[in-house]
């Protein structure tokens, strides 16, 4: 193992998907941002887009922007990010936040298995996640609870401990496939199985699969699945959701916000509600097209490259950090707070150190690198391969070392971290 | 009544909000806009506001936008929307779409009445809050229903009609306080005294009042109430709504849309839901940014215009073009189908026409007049006072009288509206 930096450069020479880089906004070449799982950069044809959407479209269009995009912009977008996550074109639209969307497919599977009481979930999935599906459970009651399973290490979930909770009072299994702390990769295709088997529904939140991970949705016959675009597709600072509904389902299932976007036919102003054909009664009300728009430049850049190079080279820089921090962080007391396993891990690593917080301060505010920092001592590097380099990679570990090293971060405060 | 073009000049000239035209963008000078009440104008501070949060913020600032004004901007917003719609600043939030909005409020109060079963609204609302409205209904079930007061003359609401239907059965009166269609003012004040002496909550739907209509919700002692920001408040297409909620219920009501952005400390990442205090729990999922920080320009417009000033300059708008309606295009077969009552009509003009579809359509098509179209037979005419002239009036109404004496609308075919 190399540990050196002309090995990064070596590695980026051969990288066949560095040019990507190129299509991003970069304004600080220096910066290390190892944040895309949080918020992806800037495509240089969305800031284009998005300047043409507000001076082109809203300025000088008007109200007949809505005839000439931006009404079917969520089937569009949607159709393309289909292509990403394995589903057909028409199983996937773009609208709301992931938690509304979360919320509306979970409620909507529950009051199609009124029978069954149970949504089973683990304690690594997203906070807001548990919050809606507990706040969904109390709301429609009749007696419907939560199962959670829980880690045993914090990093994973057992497969038998997951297997075990799924049985025949089960209606819905909702979990996150990465899990955004440890990046903990669920096995979509075997626990879609095991869901299926229990005759249970399966609700996937890809937040932090979409763009870094491939997944065959169709392959795996998944019912339902919600996931975030503002982190590795690059849709900007809270763009709104995808959600995806199996065709054979969205007959079937009845969005519980009945909007005038899910009518059949909305400008006929009906005074009775009658749910749109297909996936689009899932809409709910106007959606925001400015933030909806700047979902699609990401989303190209992704179906250039492809999901499965965007994926080797995942793999190839997660291993590496690992690879790195064996080497030169272990040694200081960091710990590696991530599966060793690519095969179970997505495309960030988190590392943990005590006073963790602090180090995360010290890399932003003094040497030039964004990681994020989750409670209660990760330090996360999120790795979104179009434009995240080996150097990055290195120079994210090398500056860790040196204030380690040179006990930078004792200086910061353990206040509350900032807003990501 | 002076019918000729040169008065409407001499009334622009005189008037002290000719100058606010010059804020927004107004690609085709020509074009005589009416439809600022499906979607307002860009405001110029609003194109460089987005350019800068896209390149400077999102591009540069990256993940740390959300330290720097994003997060804050639901409640920054919010405080500026309240002082057009009689608030104060923490009663306020700018969240999710109007549609969104009201389910969310609707639910609350409707959990917090569970002795009253019934839902009061009339049939001249947002055909999207009356399906709404029936969903929610149903989804909590428990014997509740909706009581729909129908309008005599499809032009207003009957007060004592109102009346009679809000009795202690009532849990919420759920109104739109200016109809789509006709453009009908509810007297806010006296429907809310209405529902809390019946012991009701009221709960108003703003959409095409806030930004046109001077409203005291605080004065009125209103409890909840919702509204868009892409109509009078120009804040770009599909831009996030806003919602009130009285600070008296605030600690009271819950939402039933349990996502993190309305949890007490979002970034802590605890396992369980813990409100936040004040009106911030009403939000749900990551808001999208670039759509939400859109709605802030028009808002400042207003702001510095004045309500009052608006509304003043709005009335007498309305009333030319009634005026001219009644000499010029009453004798063609045109008639008023907004009440002849400034104080019960809000700040659009309808106007009936058999053909009223194919006469819209040529007005978009071949007179550069772009009003909307409602069925069966409205022509839609939105005045938002501080971009459209006194002579935009005078022109819609005398190219309509155009199109009618040339016959132009019979070339075109009566097929459903475009989206609007």
């Amino acid at each position: 193992m190399r540990t050196d930096r002309d090995h990064a450069l070596s590695l980026d020479a051969a990288d066949p998907l560095a040019r990507f880089r190129e299509a991003f906004v970069v304004a600080d070449p220096g910066l290390v941002y190892l944040d895309g799982n949080s918020l992806g950069r800037l495509p240089a044809a969305t800031e284009r887009r998005l300047a043409a959407a507000v001076r082109e479209e809203w300025g000088a269009r008007l109200v007949r922007g809505w005839g000439e995009g931006w009404y079917e912009a969520p089937r569009r977008i949607g159709a393309k990010i289909a292509r990403l996550v394995g589903a057909s074109p028409d199983e996937v639209i773009v609208s709301d936040s992931t938690s509304v969307n979360l919320w509306k497919l979970l409620v909507a599977a529950l009051l199609d298995r009124p029978d069954r009481r149970v949504v089973v979930t683990d304690d690594l999935n997203f906070p807001s996640d548990l919050y809606l599906i507990d706040g969904a459970v109390r709301l429609l009651g009749g007696g419907r609870s939560v199962r959670l399973v829980r880690s045993r290490d914090g990093i994973g979930i057992d497969a038998g401990d997951l297997a075990a909770a799924v049985d025949g009072d089960v209606a819905v299994v909702a979990l996150t496939q990465t899990a955004f702390r440890s990046g903990f990769l669920h096995d979509l295709a075997a626990v879609t199985a095991l869901a299926h088997e229990a005759g249970a529904l399966v609700l996937w939140d890809l937040s932090h699969s979409a763009g870094a991970v491939p997944i065959d949705l169709d392959g795996a016959g998944a019912d339902l699945a919600v996931g975030c675009t503002y982190k590795y597709l690059n849709g900007g600072p809270g763009s709104p959701a995808f959600l995806f509904v199996r065709r054979g389902l969205q007959e079937r299932l009845g969005n519980p916000l009945t909007g005038w976007f899910g009518h059949d036919r909305p400008f006929d102003f009906d005074l009775a509600y009658a749910p749109a054909p297909g996936l689009r009664r899932f809409l709910a009300g106007t959606p925001p097209v400015l933030s909806l728009l700047g979902v699609e430049g990401g989303v190209d850049l992704l179906l250039e490259a492809g999901i499965e190079a965007v994926r080797e080279k995942s793999v190839r820089q997660t291993e590496y950090l690992v690879a790195l921090w064996e080497e030169r962080l272990a040694p200081l007391g960091v710990s590696l707070k991530s599966p060793r396993d690519p095969a179970r891990r997505g495309s960030h690593v988190s590392l943990g150190h005590p006073d963790g917080l602090r180090v995360d301060r010290a890399l932003i505010e003094e040497m030039g690198v964004i990681p994020d920092f989750r409670a209660p001592d990760n330090i996360r590097f999120g790795i979104a391969p179009l434009y995240n380099s080996f150097v990055d990679v290195w120079e994210a570990v090398d500056r860790l070392r040196r204030v380690l090293a040179e006990r930078r971060h004792e200086k910061y405060s353990a206040a509350p971290p900032a807003v990501t």
